[in-house]
């Protein structure tokens, strides 16, 4: 029997309970695998925060370092709440950027998927979406202004400033393009390169590298496209894309704007995988204004978990029971509140109805 | 009798073809008002490199330098054809940038806007565009990553790798809130302030001086928004918006994300202006596919020349008068090809044919 130890990482806001639900399917999968998997819940975020004085404290790194994969909810306060945290321990620069430095995980995928069955969520046009959405953002995670030098002070006119670096080296994006080229090379053999190289130099780099690596994978056609022209086409023609790879902060954007196309960020799972360790959480933020209330979407977090399945553990058939249950439970007309505005048709369902009905499912 | 000199850069791709039509506009302004204008057309873009070795050549220069006001198309060749041109003589960094740092053009207004009527040029359904979108992107455009100092190299490992660097001042960031607040009083006195606080330091500081800028004008309300979320929220509630403010290159793609709510990017007019001068362009590119083809929509360029009467010419009721007869176009059922896919029951004609209809209804 395998044996899997995760750190289960349930952040702020709606987190714990998204988390609950996504673990109610691990249990199931458990069941009725040959492997067990060690649960390792740990503080992580804000909630740390407040109980630590840590947003990353060295027991969850601990955990983080033990742990065969890492499945993260949200984190985050609203903009009036973070203010309470002095700068450095807010949890995105205290808890999440840590994570993603000591991890290394520079992959960052990011499904944008949408069938033509539930064109009813998206607020495009069934037209827009035709035979369906399904896209990947694959983002480079550990580098760009991300992880650059930061300086702050007051300059010779006696004015405040802030100067932040962006920066890339060649292995930085010969690694992140490897992980695009093959995942095109799996798919529809079609690779939209996102840069902005006739304002960027990085940009001009990453071109460069990008064509270095095309080579290698002769079967996949490349499509450059300027990342503004990008955000134009995710509107008004996603079906286009197939796999996209762009730098850290032009992957934030657009991948949120997936979420936008989509219809919620409650349908944006995601896998931040590094040579050694994976993690794997929502793309969105923790939403405090419905935290408790049992009403945030758990696919997101139950699609983490089918991200997983799949890349951690090597169960891409449990991976796809998984995403065989969500769009079952979806067809069947029912959906959490995000998804189900007044007049669509769709009966509303609390966040742990969606779990229970994607186990029945199961 | 007022004269105004006014530097005409038709750019490169389909720029002429609408420049062509916008001039129409401007020429019937003329003969019906008291005024006069000076056309001074000059050669800016790649058009310009290929004549001088410059894209943005010394006479040019002059002629803008004495210009009331620059009417600019859209510059700029394919990814392919670029490349023959050397990176720093290219057409965005050899004059799109140094027109915009020698002006010191920093407040770039780009309306998003799309009457109810309208609603089926829009990817998005009827009822997301509710009783219509009506936005304006206030983008900071001398600033940041576009124009921070870059390096590039190869590093101790003997990787070649780019450094540049976004900086940010107060004053920078002061002036451009002044003018987005000035705009939201005279609007809805929504202003949505667009940042990415939780990862930059540059938007801790942008997000400061945006509260010691709000003190002087207590009749607008803030909204404080992550660039990410954001661009979900033009997605999915993008009527919740009026002023937007962000920096340089957020603002350049959630502006495009503009143009892909619309419909289309050739919806998009822009102001640019600077404390002395003040140029007006498309914020779309230059479209070589279709260049010369006499079906690329003049409505970007016809919007950018209302922008210049009402904010250098003063004169707020003709360039009202212009975008009341472009819409009067668009209502007769008319439009250009990007705005009339088969089956949306509007008549395609062509780039000239728009023109003549708006003068017409003029
Ligand atoms: C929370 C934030 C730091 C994070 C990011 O910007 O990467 C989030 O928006 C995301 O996309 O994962
Ligand atoms: C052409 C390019 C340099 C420019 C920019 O990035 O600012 C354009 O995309 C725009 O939005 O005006």
């Amino acid at each position: 029997m395998k044996h899997y130890k995760i750190a289960v990482l349930a952040g702020d806001g709606i987190g714990p309970e998204i988390t609950r639900e996504a673990l109610k399917v691990l249990k199931l999968i458990e069941e009725r695998n040959d492997v067990s998997f060690e649960l390792m819940p740990a503080a992580f975020g804000a909630c740390a925060y407040f109980e630590t004085g840590d947003a990353f404290p060295q027991a969850t790194i601990d955990i983080c370092d033990q742990a065969d994969a890492i499945l993260k909810g949200p984190i985050g306060l609203s903009h009036e709440e973070s203010k309470k945290i002095p700068i450095d321990k807010q949890p995105e620069r205290g808890a999440l950027l840590p994570m993603r430095r000591r991890y290394n995980t520079y992959a960052n995928f990011r499904p944008v998927s949408l069938p033509k069955a539930l064109a009813h969520f998206s607020p495009l046009k069934a037209e827009i979406i035709g035979e369906g959405i399904d896209l990947v953002i694959v983002r480079e995670l550990v580098g760009g202004l991300y992880f650059g030098q930061k300086e702050s002070g007051v300059n010779e006119q006696g004015l405040r400033y802030v100067r932040e670096t962006l920066e890339y080296d060649e292995l930085q994006i010969r690694r992140i393009m490897h992980q695009a080229f093959k995942l095109a090379s799996k798919r529809r053999k079609l690779l939209h390169n996102i840069h902005k190289s006739n304002v960027l130099k990085s940009s001009v780099l990453w071109n460069e590298v990008m064509e270095e690596v095309a080579v290698e994978y002769p079967d996949v056609t490349v499509v450059n496209m300027l990342v503004d022209s990008a955000a134009t086409a995710l509107c008004l023609n996603p079906t286009q894309f197939d796999v996209m790879v762009m730098e850290n902060m032009f992957g934030d954007i657009l991948s949120d704007q997936g979420g936008g196309i989509l219809g919620s960020l409650g349908l944006m799972p995601s896998a931040c995988i590094g040579d050694d360790k994976a993690y794997y959480e929502p793309s969105h933020g923790s939403a405090p204004d419905i935290a408790g209330k049992n009403i945030a979407n758990p696919y997101s977090m139950i699609g983490s978990v089918a991200m997983m399945l799949e890349n951690s553990f090597n169960m891409p058939e449990e991976a796809k029971n998984v995403w065989a249950a969500m769009q079952a439970v979806f067809s069947d007309g029912y959906s959490t509140a995000d998804l189900s505005k007044p007049g669509s048709g769709v009966i509303m369902i609390s966040t742990e109805q969606f779990g229970d009905k994607v186990v029945e499912k199961l």
